[in-house]
């Protein structure tokens, strides 16, 4: 549902004017053929906690590799524990112990056993264990209380994973027990997706870095730190050097950093939100400029080479709402996660009424109350970056809604992990 | 409900015994006191993503500093615009340009107008923005289409955040907006909870590192791995030198060095998983030894000088069952962070039933399947590490319960993130 561009409050607007808006869903559609995982590497095995499983990892060995006991007892032959009671005690002769990585040497013959600790290798010649509970120990003697079948307390050998079977597919993301599981198999380097290289490019002279006081009419950088939580939160390597002067040549020249993602944050001084755009559209493709939502209307992205190049709004919550609606799921899809929003969700009933404009998706920041009911928040005052740290979460309110009256449940994304 | 120690199948058992189990409720209880937040360290505003806040931030800092213009337009006095439509347009001269970071040097006199962006410092004399949608540029005369009453599209001082108000709460994990917002209140170095550092002492002679391949009757680490992941996800710092060889001395050793939390994954070699327990008894306090849970039933817990120590069995998911229950919520609340199980729950049916035995804790790894119900995998084989990795999650079920039928909905918890 394209608007004319004097509808739009912006800057860019008056300067140059959006010449059609796109709506989210378009923008989404134009971003999903660049939600592919880029290519694997490989990382040791330390270094793969929560990465993505670039290929299926099939095992090389059997777990165990070897019969072992389940149970601590005695290793024996069945046939020998046949007609075993408490009231008809069998006597075995005890030659020897077997424990975990100490295994006996010798072979379990008829009339004898071998005592066994739960996780040992099973003796030659024992095909079963009769556990501790049954037995008495009397000297080098055991007396057994009670039977046990062929193979009874024995682990096979490949019984936890066999080999050449697969331990985990493809586009996992790794839990710490699969870290547990890959180390069992031997697995010494683990094939990942490469994580996404993304370029923080924030620009103004009126920006001072994080960790400035600010002078009269100076701010300090909220976007670049966030950014950087944002994308690491996302599974991509976040680069940022620092603030790049109001100056066209040193945007380009950022613009051309190696990298897999562009993050543009507009700063706010002469010219230089133009320059961006007119860069990409001379230089690449600027497929979307200006998107029917609140906040963030004046977002935008393309392609520059082989990078995915997003304005962000220089607004703080714009930026945060275009870097979570757009540029993080790239981000995602890259790294091999799933492009959803990384946000839970509860389903809740407002407390009042929440208010949208049809044409446009809102980003409306709420409060979750005391009562459980959600409460909208500032959902005009866009610029307020503490209305995002006051809320508990956000509520998206589609294009084609007016919004939603007291009472009526709304899915809430709770920012908060 | 203690039991008799004859009842269970396990080599700590025989070798000593149980002098009685605890309960679930009795292990978490006797936990309780020590989830409590370490002190405060200060780190960098760029080291403090989803670290915990060790105390409340009040800004020092009115943001903004300076009356800004909320829209792009003309300053000017709404005095001036008085009368004024599309049909009776007014005229004010333009003096001049006023930018974000460059603010307009005059001051804005009667019969005048700056033109100014969003974000701006307003000018001197100036009290009200006209939006550019509501003006018409002539040479340098802008005729005014529209009135605006005093203060309109003006952004007072503190309007976003209030200088001595509170920015952020005590106890808050740091979101990504959060450290945008402590960078705007010039925030350079943030007060932490400082994070838990742990000490994993892996033992065991049959157990090779890491990317190690076992020779026969040899295992490869599982635990470790795991267990520094799992860490890491709970906000502390693993501290894993390297398996601590089957030797009492270097075993001791280990469980002195400097750290808040020591795991003890029990290797299985000849007496050391009793020796650290009468270590512990010795030189600290053995509190807990022996849980009527499955699995894990052998885990234990104390502390020794002002470390608080875990046994864990070595078995892999009896390590991460006992991980879970216990170990995970102190280093959790160490850290300053919420000490709840940090997995998604879905409340499902079940698709078959689930099995437990009055007495104890279970805990089921469950399969969601394609229906959306919930399948028991593998309750019984707690040595199957596979089972944790082929699992969506588990499923707790109380001590008090025999298990549920097919259908009972029940709480799954998800491993996926």
């Amino acid at each position: 549902m394209p608007q004319k561009s004097s509808t739009h409050p912006n800057r860019d607007v008056r300067m140059r004017g959006f010449a059609s808006r796109s709506t989210v869903e378009q923008a989404l559609a134009w971003l999903e053929p660049h939600e592919r995982p880029l290519e694997a590497e490989t990382v040791p095995l330390a270094d793969a906690a929560d990465r993505v499983l670039a290929q299926r990892v099939e095992s090389g060995v059997d777990v165990p590799q070897f019969r072992r006991a389940m149970m601590d007892g005695f290793a024996l032959l069945a046939t020998d524990t046949q007609g075993a009671t408490t009231y008809n005690r069998l006597m075995l002769r005890v030659v020897g112990e077997a424990w975990p990585g100490r295994p006996f040497d010798g072979k379990v013959e008829p009339g004898t056993a071998v005592r066994i600790m739960t996780g040992a290798p099973m003796p030659e010649g024992a095909n079963a264990v009769l556990p501790v509970e049954q037995v008495e120990i009397e000297g080098d003697q055991v007396a057994l209380l009670g039977e046990v079948p062929p193979e009874k307390h024995v682990g096979r050998i490949g019984e936890d994973i066999a080999r050449d079977s697969e331990v985990l597919p493809a586009g996992r993301r790794l839990r710490p027990q699969d870290l547990g599981v890959l180390s069992s198999v031997a697995v010494a380097r683990v094939p990942v997706v490469r994580r996404p290289r993304v370029r923080i490019v924030v620009t103004g002279n009126e920006i001072l870095p994080a960790g400035s006081t600010p002078g009269p009419y100076q701010i300090v950088d909220a976007n670049g730190p966030m950014l950087e939580s944002l994308i690491e939160r996302d599974g991509g390597v976040p680069i940022y050097p620092g603030i790049v002067p109001d100056d066209k040549q040193a945007i380009a020249s950022a613009l051309e950093d190696d990298c897999d993602v562009v993050l543009v944050s507009g700063g706010s001084s002469v010219g230089q939100e133009d320059y961006v755009p007119v860069l990409l559209a001379d230089r690449g493709e600027l497929a979307i400029h200006g998107i029917a939502m609140r906040p963030s209307s004046p977002a935008g992205m393309g392609t520059l080479a082989k990078r995915i190049v997003f304005l962000l709004p220089g607004n703080p919550v714009s930026c945060l709402c275009a870097y979570d609606f757009f540029a993080g799921r790239v981000i995602r899809a890259l790294g091999g996660r799933l492009t959803d929003w990384p946000y839970q969700r509860r389903r809740l009933p407002l407390a009042s009424k929440l208010v949208s404009t049809v044409g446009r998706v809102d980003y409306a920041r709420v409060l979750i109350n005391d009562s459980e009911e959600v409460e909208p928040l500032a959902i005009s005052g866009a610029s307020i970056l503490s209305s995002t740290t006051r809320a508990t979460g956000f509520v998206i309110i589609p294009g084609d809604s007016e919004g939603s009256p007291p009472g009526a449940e709304v899915d809430v994304y709770l920012y908060d992990q």
